[in-house]
């Protein structure tokens, strides 16, 4: 990962005992807002260049994970870094309560159905870090169960990167201040009321064991082959613009090349 | 229909006696390139606004498929047309030769799979439709296979528009010597030579069994709840103008809407 050396701070290193109240949402104030909106643009259309030659080599592909409390910015991320891609070569998978088949198998079955294929950047809007958050929080299997699930997902991304599939997982984090701020303005904004249900609230009071929970997957799962970054995702051009070059300098890395021609093409005489 | 009258007459009648050979692959000359390229730049910005309501709405959703003989543009018009829209609401699913499990299922099995899901937008990179094309010029299986498969297609399809899928189906329609000149503009660029593949010239002999093929099926499945269109595809600028503006008509036909707010939300207080 030594191309996105800029914010390599901000990547979790394996095992690491994390104190998220302890990081800022607001990020380190190297970046003001000027410049991550001209780095935002920059690896805006970096990606773009790239996930070209990532469909049109087709051998390589890139697995995003976005992960947060709500209203954290999954939707607003997606929207903003991947909108300009061609669909044609990107998917959105986005998780949600699990149906009565997904939970007759383990809880990685119905998200290995949807990992990306060759040449193809899926993103997943949740994921199945949802099985030792969510589930943990809400008491909905012991810790005898979910704290397994660790060194399970481990091995899942292992076999993923062993396959030809990077993977950048990003933890958007927003301060509990945010999280209202935002939750007010949805519900004052006529258009975006939607997004915003009374459950919202329920999550919001299990703050701090959601924090505890994201500790432990964090640092538990961040690995070589699937690390994990805390995105301070108060401000939405930071926000953006770390993820944009995350992302950007993981598609330089893998460095995905247009198909070199058969080798007689030169000499293909089209007839009418 | 109402709403796409401005290209009403691209569209195929139930049951017609298609000659497509009596249909100008550059279109009817009322659309000159400058009023083209406004129209596709407005219409792209329709289909953005109305996708995000389509997506917070939910409840319907819009089927897109593309066919053509090769380099007709289908990818070039999901590039063109779709790039932009949210890749959250928004999905491609191309249909490649099936698969051996595909082959053990009916040939709707798999296209059935991939239809979209309320508030989505997907669009089929080649579809079912395939299966009364290449599987008929070819030859892979008989008549007797083939032509009941029209009627299945249609009551497909009728399923969809009754659960609330609008369906929108393009014929990309372009003539033997643009093929050709695609043909070479490929083997000629670097960057796009991995796009041409030699089986591409034994397609191309069969231009003429092919054409038959789609007059059959555009003919025969051409219904009011699931209308193909035959979109003049020699000219790009032409062929995205149209296809935007036929999507963006349907769009506004579908008149999504963002969700009314729950009733007492103007009470809520949200806890520090």
């Amino acid at each position: 990962m030594k191309t996105a050396a800029r914010f390599d701070h901000y990547r979790v290193l394996p095992g690491a005992k994390l104190d998220l109240s302890k990081i800022d949402q607001e990020g380190d104030g190297k970046l003001d807002k000027d410049d991550a909106k001209a780095l935002f643009e920059e690896e805006r259309a970096s990606i773009i260049a790239s996930q070209e030659k990532l469909y049109a080599e087709g051998k390589q592909s890139l697995l995003i994970v976005l992960q947060a409390m709500d209203a954290g910015g999954k939707d607003g991320t997606i929207e903003d870094v991947f909108r300009g891609v061609n669909p044609q070569g990107c998917r959105v998978s986005s998780f949600k309560v699990p149906t009565a088949e997904e939970l007759a198998h383990d809880f990685l079955w119905r998200v290995h159905a949807q990992a990306p294929g060759k040449g193809q950047i899926t993103i997943f809007n949740r994921s199945h870090y949802e099985d030792v958050l969510v589930v943990r929080v809400k008491n909905i299997v012991p810790e005898s169960v979910w704290r397994p699930r660790y060194a399970l997902i481990n091995d899942f991304e292992r076999l993923l990167a062993t396959s030809g599939t990077r993977v950048l997982k990003f933890f958007l984090h927003i301060s509990k201040k945010e999280q209202k701020k935002r939750f007010e303005s949805r519900l004052a904004d006529e258009n975006d009321r939607w997004k915003w249900s009374p459950g919202d609230l329920v999550e919001r009071a299990l703050w701090d064991r959601y924090e505890e929970a994201y500790e432990g997957a964090l640092g538990e799962c961040s690995t070589e082959a699937a690390p994990w970054y805390v995105i301070p995702a108060d401000k939405k051009w930071l926000r953006n613009a770390m993820v944009a070059h995350l992302v950007a300098a993981m598609l330089r890395d893998m460095d995905p090349r247009f198909p070199p021609p058969l080798p007689d093409l030169g000499r293909v005489k089209i007839p009418d």
